[in-house]
């Protein structure tokens, strides 16, 4: 399988990250667009919708910088995809809940993280572009509301809900560091970035306070 | 349930056949989009879910252009949505090649059959949009590409693939003459269009001729 080329103007760390991010939208939006169908109201199919084909158009502005920066796209998305298959087969969500939870707090990690690794990017337009396609498309508020609606209405579906979440962070964090094993110049970026191992700890501690908040907003146990 | 609003603008049937579209478009992205998850390359999976954003651009001109002329678009869709959920649930590809079939002579007799009603609506702007969106956003040529290699290469799957065509085929027909019998407005306007009952046969006839073309573009049986 052929590793990401090397550009006089990216990283390889760059082209891991932008990889990575690329197929993550794409991947998402396959997710969000899936949902959409399992949604109860032509109202909620609709937003779904929506959403996903704004993950689309991120999808769209890394496939056009990595191009524009000479990078093969598809060899820079090809080491992972295997990890964000595994990541999405190993947590197929069982209700519009859980993919409600899943859209929310996996998505909601992955780019706390990916905003960390992007503070150590060296080139501009791409730490840019890079935290732009990281903002929320809406997604965020849009099951922060359905969540504390089923949960007002049915304390009993909290726990279980926490409990999914909870597998979905364990999974995660499995996958990640499959990912750091195998992409050293990416583990690299952001241990070099950090400084040195205590500085990862805190950047650990920063996720998780934020995946906590989350978890506040949905009214479940962290 | 409520029935779609008359509009001074629009007729029922007209309505009917926007709510349709609308909703078929909007089914058509999710399907589209899901089955890019089985695309067996990147590249594949990239073609098809940019496919399925194409299809959100043609719901969202559908759902303007009912809102524009004062009708609710989730009232004027809502009719539909049991016959098109009916049609998908009963006919889930069950490999890649089915999905391209699906993609292929199952839109496509749609699109005709859309086609032939979008010609007896009064509303010139109606009928333009319904043509623009009926418009091919590149499923055709890739499906057919990718059929066909499929076909050179195992000469055996012919005649499977044959079959399932003939499934959906019947599959849509069925839940069709639902629709039929339910929404008088827009079997009148069909009816009431073509003339009589001999008009219809031939526009049986035109659909069938068709599909036996599209069949025999893929190297299939009809």
């Amino acid at each position: 399988m052929p590793e990401p080329q090397t550009s006089p103007r990216l990283s390889d760390a760059t082209v891991d990250l932008l990889g990575v991010l690329a197929y993550g939208e794409l991947t998402a939006f396959e997710r969000l667009a899936t949902d959409a169908r399992f949604a109860p109201t032509i109202g909620a199919q609709m937003a779904l919708a929506a959403m996903a084909v704004a993950e689309f158009g991120h999808f769209q502005a890394l496939h056009a910088h990595l191009t524009g920066a000479g990078i093969d796209p598809e060899a820079a998305m090809r080491p992972f995809v295997a990890p964000l298959k595994r990541f999405h087969d190993s947590t197929p969500p069982k209700s519009w809940l859980e993919s409600l939870i899943k859209a929310y707090v996996g998505d909601g990690l992955a780019t706390d993280f990916y905003r960390e690794v992007a503070a150590f990017v060296p080139d501009a337009p791409t730490r840019e572009l890079v935290l732009s396609v990281l903002a929320d498309t809406g997604q965020a508020s849009f099951a922060v509301a359905r969540v504390r609606e089923a949960v007002q209405a049915d304390p009993t579906v909290a726990g279980r809900l926490a409990l999914w979440a909870r597998r979905l962070v364990g999974e995660a964090l499995i996958q990640a560091q499959q990912v750091a094993v195998e992409r050293d110049a990416l583990t690299e970026l952001l241990v070099g970035g950090s400084g040195d191992l205590a500085s990862i700890g805190a950047l650990l501690g920063r996720l998780t306070d934020r995946h906590t908040e989350r978890m506040a907003t949905l009214g479940l146990d962290p």
